[in-house]
Parts: structure tokens; sequence; C-alpha cells
């Protein structure tokens, strides 16, 4: 499918085959284009959990107002993003860097000192900001990678994240969850699956300067 | 070039060749792609500025601490979240809903009044931090598009907000620019070309629970 026929066959799927599992090579694919994601200042502050164990699924389906989509999917895909962005997160992405790229240290001197005392000037709201415009990043990129990769998804932002946090562990990994995104093939009685796109019109929303 | 390899692909371009413009069949694609978006609640809070006038291109670069990459860009994308989100705007999408899809007016009834009331009680900073998330989504959307049709970007917080605005006219609009995205073919003297791409291992970043 070419890009546009893509984006146009995705929906936000409401219930999913509950017995039509996402391949491995699928979730390497997926998983692999998550870490790609570029993200501001390269320093990546999230991380992914993909959860396959059934107990568990139906544990996040009931913390997810009981809808369908969660229930049914093949993974449930949860954007965390890391709860501490401090000195030692920074200077772990500039070893990264040194280690991949061999940059020297002088040449990375003065990005990193001006990352350390940017980020030592915000507070711990400002920084979950920061954290979440990226996690909303991942997920434009998650949403178009998957519909390429013909798998269906539904992005949701309703959630109970306290209670997520319990049940996946983690606050032991310094991570909060953000953002879900259950994973699988469409059920065809999803009555959805036929539902007309509704977009506001192009020459509205796209302004030429020419 | 697959899913992958597009996103290994892309970089973020510091230098464009000047001379190289992204046609409009290229623009037409990712134009419609960012119309495509889905957004939080289908109301997209968002609208896209294409600037390819030689002017006013050289006056965002100067609002834009002169990076090369804004400059030398066959075209500037401009993200901005709309400044009003009132109940007229909310009205539109169910009005919109029901022209495309005939839905009928008891059927849309619940969730029009849900988002009504929902966005009543939110003051002006909930409402940006809202249309901002999915200002985010759009950016991750067409970095991965323009890497799929191999068009080059770069994506940008950096720039001044009231300058870019004051140049596009956009209050008038009652838009808010959020985030840039200059576009084109990379130049072969950019640097950053050849640079490895640094991410964390995937065995960090990705939390399997099967």
């Amino acid at each position: 499918m070419n890009t546009l026929k893509a984006l146009n066959w995705r929906y936000a799927v409401k219930k999913f085959q509950a017995d039509k599992i996402v391949s491995d090579e699928k979730l390497d694919i997926i998983t692999k284009a998550f870490n790609l994601t570029p993200t501001s200042y390269g320093l990546q502050p999230l991380r992914l959990a993909v959860v396959s164990d059934p107990d568990l699924k139906y544990r996040l389906y009931e913390k997810s107002m009981h809808q369908e989509q969660v229930r049914t999917a093949s993974h449930i895909l949860v954007i965390c993003i890391e709860d501490i962005v401090d000195s030692a997160f920074i200077e772990n992405n500039f070893e990264l860097q040194k280690e991949i790229r061999n940059t020297p240290d002088e040449v990375l001197a003065p990005f990193r000192n001006f990352l350390l005392e940017f980020f030592k000037e915000k507070d711990k709201s400002e920084k979950d900001k920061w954290a979440i415009n990226q996690a909303y990043l991942a997920l434009g990129n998650l949403l178009t990678v998957c519909a390429k990769e013909e798998i269906d998804a539904c992005p949701m932002e309703g959630f109970q994240p306290d209670a997520y946090g319990e049940i996946l562990k983690l606050k032991e990994k310094s991570l909060k969850p953000v953002l879900v995104l259950p994973i699988g093939y469409r059920d065809e009685e999803d009555q959805f699956a036929s539902f007309e796109k509704v977009r506001r019109p192009i020459e509205e929303t796209i302004i030429y300067y020419k």
C-alpha cells in the first residue's frame, strides 16, 4: 500500500480479532521503529511496554474503562516517559554518542554543558511536559508505521495511568505510562471499520505561502 | 524503501540543496498525510503553513537562529495549533460528521454534549497543552511519511514563535505556530548525513510482558 492508501486504510479500531496474533517479525519492525523515533536533543526520554500476557492484558482492560479494543488486542503497547531526567540521564546519552560515533569529548562538551544547564533549570512538571511531547511524536510515528505494515491499532489517551503503573511495575523502572496503543487485526464485526473518515477540508487546514 | 530502511535513512538535515524543489506531487502526499493525522476526539486542532516564498523563507530563517536548514529548505512547514477551541469549533466538527457520515443528531448528541462540557471546564493553557500534544503527533506522522517518500526534513522546536506568527500573519487566522519542519533534499556537504545514528540499545527501551 502506498502512504496515502495506508493512512486512509487505518482507523481507531474498537474491536480486534482476539485470536489473531501480531507476528514476531512485525513486532520487530514496530519496536525498532519506536526506538528510531527522533526525539528532542536526541535524548529519547521514552520506553515502550509490549504486553501480550493474557492475565496482564485483562487487568489493563479493567483499567481502560473496559474498552473492547484493549481486551481483544494481540498486544497492548504502552508508551512511557522516563520519570527521572537528571544529569546522569543526560551524561548517559553523551557516553552513547562517544561510543557509537567516536566523537571526542572536546567536541561534545559545549552541547553537553548547554543541556546539563538547560535541564537543571527545568522543574519536574516542565520535564514531564517535554517528555510527553516526545511520547506523542513516537505515537505519530508508530501509527503510520503500523498502517504501512497493515497492523491495526487504536491510539488511546483515556486509561488509568496509576493502575497501569502498578500492574506493569513501572514505578520500579522509573517510568510513567502516558499513551496506550492496542494493536492487532480488526474484527469484521467492528462497525467503525466501514465508517467514512471525517476530516476537515484540506483547503481549510493547509495554508500556502507561495 | 521498506519502513525500517526509511527510518534509518532519515536524519535531521542541517543543510539542503537550495535549488532542489519538492514537487507538487510529493507536497500533495505530505499535506494530505498531515490532514489524515488522527487527533484526540477527532477534533483536528491543527493547521499547516507551507512556505515556499523566498522572501518569507528568508525572514523565517532570521527568526530561527540563522539555521542553514531553514534558509536552504525547499519548503518550510509550520505546524500550528488553533488558538480558539470553543463550542463553535467543537460544533463544527459534529456538523462535519453529520455531513460526511449522515449520522443522525440523536446518535451524536451524547458525545457532543460530553465534549462541549469537557472543554468548557478546561482553561486556555490546558487547551493549548492538549492541542500541542496533537501537533507532536502530526510531526511524528509527517517525519515517517517524508522518510517513506524520500523527502528530507529537520524537526525543530527552536524558533521564535511570535516572530513567525507576525511574518505569516497567523494571529489573524487564530493560529499559534508550535513546530517547524523544513523539507527538501539533503546537501551532500552536510556532514551530519554520514553520521552513525545514536539510539539507546533496544533491549533497554523495549520491555516485554509475555
